[in-house]
């Protein structure tokens, strides 16, 4: 199985000083229908800037590049370093009109390609594990 | 920005009678350092057997199949018939061992290639709004 895929991007991460929005390619802009029952969506976005082998070849980091953070492998971060350069994030919609969503806020950059959208439903049960270096990136964030 | 990005199988979905797993390709297997502290993780995989320009233009659907579902935008949904043909599900890790990653269970067919894996950190705030048919088909589910 070394065949790989192809992604196209089906919109762009917008922002001003006073907006952030998604905005949705003409040609998917039917994919939307049904979104405004939902308050939150996972945004699929591409890490564009690393795009290059060498930084897709990085497969361990220190998490949010804290040196206080141990050395951990990229499948168990969020880093955008990684193998395939998919970034998820859950954002909350302001507003939907035509091709555009506005959205609270994305750790995204202005310009950054979107690959996907899909709708936020919450698991149901949340009996989670999560490493030390987590609740305490947690902790120092409040 | 009609420039298309390129996606490498990590690993792929194995499913025997009495195990699920997930293995991950020896060129990738660094990338699971630290993986054991998380009891969760998210699993990115392809929807390889969608792979064909027609499947890839269907944007609207009734979500799992369900004619009682209202026709709606493939983003509104989890839909398997997407542009990018990217799955995500949430799996609870059983065992860590070597290149081999065991599932309690994974809704991915046996030979699915996986794309990326990224620790599961649950949200802090659940306040979320979801349309009917959400909550019907969760109810259904009961």
């Amino acid at each position: 199985m070394q065949r790989s895929f192809s992604i196209n991007p089906i919109g762009v991460v917008r922002k001003t000083d006073d907006d952030t929005c998604i905005e949705i390619f003409d040609d998917y802009v039917d994919g939307l229908m049904g979104l405004e029952g939902f308050s939150h969506i996972f945004v699929f976005y591409w890490f564009h800037q690393n795009d290059t082998p060498e930084k897709r070849k990085t497969l361990q980091v220190h998490p949010r590049k804290d040196p206080r953070n141990p050395l951990t492998g990229v499948f168990a971060t969020h880093s955008p370093l990684r193998p395939n350069l998919i970034a998820l994030t859950r954002c909350k919609i302001d507003a939907l009109a035509n091709n555009i969503i506005e959205v609270e806020e994305i750790d995204a950059h202005d310009g950054t390609p979107v690959i996907d959208i899909k709708c936020y439903i919450p698991p149901e049960d949340e009996a989670v594990r999560l490493p030390d270096w987590v609740r305490m990136n947690r902790e120092d964030a409040h």
